[in-house]
């Protein structure tokens, strides 16, 4: 499948690289190409940025917001919270329309600091903003409840854990079940939580998730739902 | 120990027991003891109201919010939110003073209907809210994450799972977890998050504690915390 992902940093690069060894075509999406593709060394986690990457997965296209995301039948938004809906019009509303969008964003603000605080929350989310802005898109919200490193591989993790769908479209949540399912999720640690709004649920849990990343040292680490009996 | 227990509903009741079975002497506060008493049936989940446990709970004393407050060496906060800041003002400044305030309450605003949203969330939390008005008490948030049977029956899910502590002082902390252990909780499984700002991140696992709970047709459950090769 062809398939857009919005945002070249750590998350679109590890859903990239997944995707590629699936046998999909990729294409990334940046706001500048050349910027992008100069950029050299590490970025603040010791990780590679998208210039020196790049080299070494040569499969991937990379392209403009709007390019990344024509290419697409299927797209992914990758980029930060605070620059989704300006990354998203950029990609163009014809280019978005009639597509299922995975959202991985979470509507963090750094601006004043460490721990961030969120751009939106409670009685909204970024998830709704998204499906509002771009009605005839196809949102689900999904994956953006732990590292990047373990949406792709749920089995570093000792035990199986959950994830999360948010969306009103219920074929569009169907299809990135199945995309989980290829990423390694046991298809019954998939919850559906509801349509759209729910985002507001998986969205505020990013508060409490960056608190436990410092108290526990790490960020390989997700929550699972132990359920009793009913 | 003489504790007070600051609030009648579910919460409040379902620690009474337990602290009653634990040996503990216990002290119930209300608004209004005449009207506590008095009220009979049920509640919305089916459960007797105060009017009718307390018939199976004589152990319990009832007293006002300041003569429960003023009878405890320890108190507890069981109160919903919305009503928490003013039930401690009722309760007394003087009477919370230098004791250990455990507080349950979360900040739920069910006037908009449901799924209830936060009246404080994101850079503020009740918590801390409680801990900036009452300078001298010592406030540690825990238990507002699960359901009140869990909390002093953890065993009754299938699986060990985490409850969090938010607080400043750490002998306050220390006793919290003590009482946890004895209600039952192991305590690798008890997490020190940091200061009362943490209490931001519990306080927001709310929203989609509210969403499970109808996607999984049941409040029995609870989150693990699963962690990875570090």
């Amino acid at each position: 499948m062809k398939i857009g992902i919005l945002g070249t940093g750590m998350v679109g690069q590890t859903i990239a690289e997944k995707l590629v060894q699936l046998g999909h075509q990729v294409m990334m999406g940046t706001r500048d190409k050349k910027a992008t593709l100069t950029k050299t060394g590490k970025d603040n986690f010791g990780r590679p940025v998208f210039g020196e990457w790049i080299k070494k997965n040569s499969k991937v296209q990379l392209g403009t917001y709007s390019e990344a995301a024509s290419f697409g039948e299927f797209l992914v938004n990758a980029t930060s919270g605070i620059g989704t809906v300006d990354a998203l019009k950029a990609a163009g509303e014809n280019n978005l329309a009639n597509k299922v969008l995975l959202d991985i964003s979470n509507p963090l603000d750094f601006s004043k600091g460490m721990p961030p605080s969120l751009t939106i929350c409670n009685t909204d989310s970024l998830g709704e903003q998204i499906q509002r802005t771009f009605p005839k898109t196809k949102v689900v919200k999904s994956l953006n409840t732990l590292n990047a490193y373990l949406m792709t591989n749920p089995k570093l993790l000792p035990e199986r854990t959950n994830i999360f769908l948010n969306g009103n479209d219920s074929n569009a949540k169907a299809e990135i079940k199945n995309l989980l399912i290829s990423f390694g999720w046991n298809e019954n640690d998939v919850i559906d939580m509801g349509d759209i709004s729910t985002a507001r649920g998986t969205e505020q849990i990013l508060p409490i998730w960056i608190r436990l990343m410092g108290t526990l040292q790490t960020p390989i680490f997700n929550f699972k739902i132990v359920i009793g009996g009913k």
